[in-house]
């Protein structure tokens, strides 16, 4: 149980943006996966920590689709933010846009899903604040990931 | 459309180890997420190469969840295999164990599943091998595949 | 010459993130001067890219300066925008915030000023657009990005 | 002195894959010899500590051989086991080949032998079990990993 | 103030090299600058560690300054010494050179200046030693190094 | 064959230096193996390419033997020079030295030999000036460079 809220907007990240090295490109000259999963996990990392005031984990990734590729030359553009939290766990919606910062096109090349817990002093889970959705898109985002929750609950008890 | 079937056996990954290093801990001494996951991406490609024998690129992590932590001095030991695969998308089943090499003990830290597609010379999706399963255990990993596929598609037409 | 004028806005970075990981430590637990540069200059590098509309490159640093140290467990908080631009060169300021994302204190801990050329596509000189400064801020750090040019070009006739 | 004996097999990394990472390239697009030797401390390592269940140190490459260069593209696949074992040091043989993920080929790259030592808590040389091999082909490395120990204690010693 | 002083040669780096890597090259083949401007600051903070015996942090880059761009196959060849010291910081000089291997050709492509100060024990600022310019162009480095300084307190105090 | 030699200190590196950084620490705070040779090869690989002129990759590691540990904090200092030159290839030799900055006390780590291959444009050996040793310790190194070579061979040829 928490005693205060919170809206996403006192956690969220903006903007995080990363340019693609050569090192980050697969044989298509395309980004590997693994490098934009590790930057939604240490962006969506810095949003349940500020949200919660604690030391965070991530539990689980629940979804995150390519939507399309990203190529070399393009600037990353990492958007976080808390969705909804229960007693010690919080939802992160990331999206990542690739820039091309000649053109300044951009175009939506992932959504993902991540599900984060607060520890306590002693490493185990501690109490979050709750989300208090401010805007409209904020109040679906919130409504959405307790649904997302009811289905994996679900999924687990089969 | 394909006209050959593989087994699971053909393109699994066994044993992939990786030492736990100083800068996958985070201040509570346990491994990033992040780190983790990009090992499973790193893991699951080889496999999917492997079936398809055709460069791939990351669809979707469709789950990925940590059920214990990793800790520092951990081998962490990851294995992949292909579960089943469609026109050009294969599901890719992902095991990972955090073992102690002092006591032999392993825990099982992480279970994921990815959907990884085979691309053409010219970029576009291309078809790959059928799954064959030879045991039981593949048998069931086949037909649930298909079960979460069909959860998934049944989520993006609401 | 340029024809066109772009204001700061257009190109600025609001607020790149970066989770301080264990390898960036010194012995005494403070972050090593070289990874904050680094970041700086990638940062600084989009927005040159970003005003410009081509492949930029460093120039210079003409000053960076660390004000207060950044610690284990910080986050940096990375603000750039370009000040001024000449015929092929821009100015680019850099703030570094360090933010303990569980108290939310920030200190100011890196103030920089980077030159970057914008290159054409044989890698000469190319022209950029000019900076139109839109608020009293942009318009003091327009003008004083002339002082410190006319500044270092005395320096460097002596 | 050791109480105890362990098979290779107790031990032995059988499958530990790398995909080739464009950083890893020279200008003839085949793998720097550094990042093999690396991969081959690394995973020779964790046999070294399973069979011993200590922290271990390398005390020596005693011979590793490129036999055929890596690729763009290629896979690495490293396999590790202990050879033989004397009071605190373990010889680990180490084979790397080169596998094309699409065509399914493999060629030997490398072979190496490396020498471990088992340390106790105070940072001192600790005694770790021997080795008893199970097959013709352990009994040949436990035998021939002698060999080479006498030739090198007889080279120190000129 | 300090008791003792040491002539820039006891704590100069020499000749510190580094073989560009793949990473390391942007679109245009040439070499990023955060890539180099961290190898400054490693290789000067070497320098002021020794000087001072005492763990450095960097202060400050005064002025970093790309001459020529480094590519693809050069070998960085950095040289840093100490030009002057005040009570807790030293002011440290870097020349970078790029050296094509193969011609043996170098391009002088980096001249930087960078600021460190020493730290106790409590992490505070601790004295160092005097610079003791031994020749002509150390004297003359230790002079400018005087007037570097004055120009930069006068611009702080406006 | 070759038409011209060169001494070694032509192309010898004289002091490469690395700062030691935690995520090359293992859990006894000492350094990685892998961390050392790696900077080895980058090193040798150096003084193959001045030495012949031509991109060289590596053959293999003769020897590379750990004589005390480098810890945290220690810089390492490493000296690398061609000792003796075949048809196509060359034996670097490499000397690593762990330096307390502090004390100013260094410790002898690490001796190493490798053996380079110069490639022509096609990938194939190609040949590479003599080496004319101009100090007694230089004809030494070139002497036992031969000794350990037929040695080498004699221990392929059974």
């Amino acid at each position: 149980m928490t005693t205060t809220s919170k809206p996403p907007a006192a956690s969220a990240v903006e903007q995080n943006v990363y340019k693609v090295f050569p090192n980050d490109l697969n044989s298509k000259y395309t980004v590997f996966g693994g490098l934009v999963m590790s930057l939604c996990d240490r962006t969506a990392l810095i949003v349940a920590e500020r949200h919660s005031g604690k030391t965070c984990v991530t539990a689980a990734v629940d979804s995150l689709n390519f939507l399309a590729p990203a190529r070399a030359g393009d600037t990353l553009v990492v958007k976080a933010a808390v969705n909804r939290s229960w007693r010690s766990s919080m939802e992160i919606g990331v999206h990542v846009a690739a820039e091309d910062s000649f053109s300044g096109d951009t175009r939506h090349v992932v959504s993902a899903y991540l599900t984060f817990v607060a520890l306590d002093e002693a490493g185990k889970p501690a109490s979050v604040p709750a989300v208090a959705p401010q805007s409209d898109v904020e109040t679906k985002r919130y409504e959405e990931a307790g649904e997302r929750r009811a289905i994996r609950l679900a999924a687990r008890s089969r």
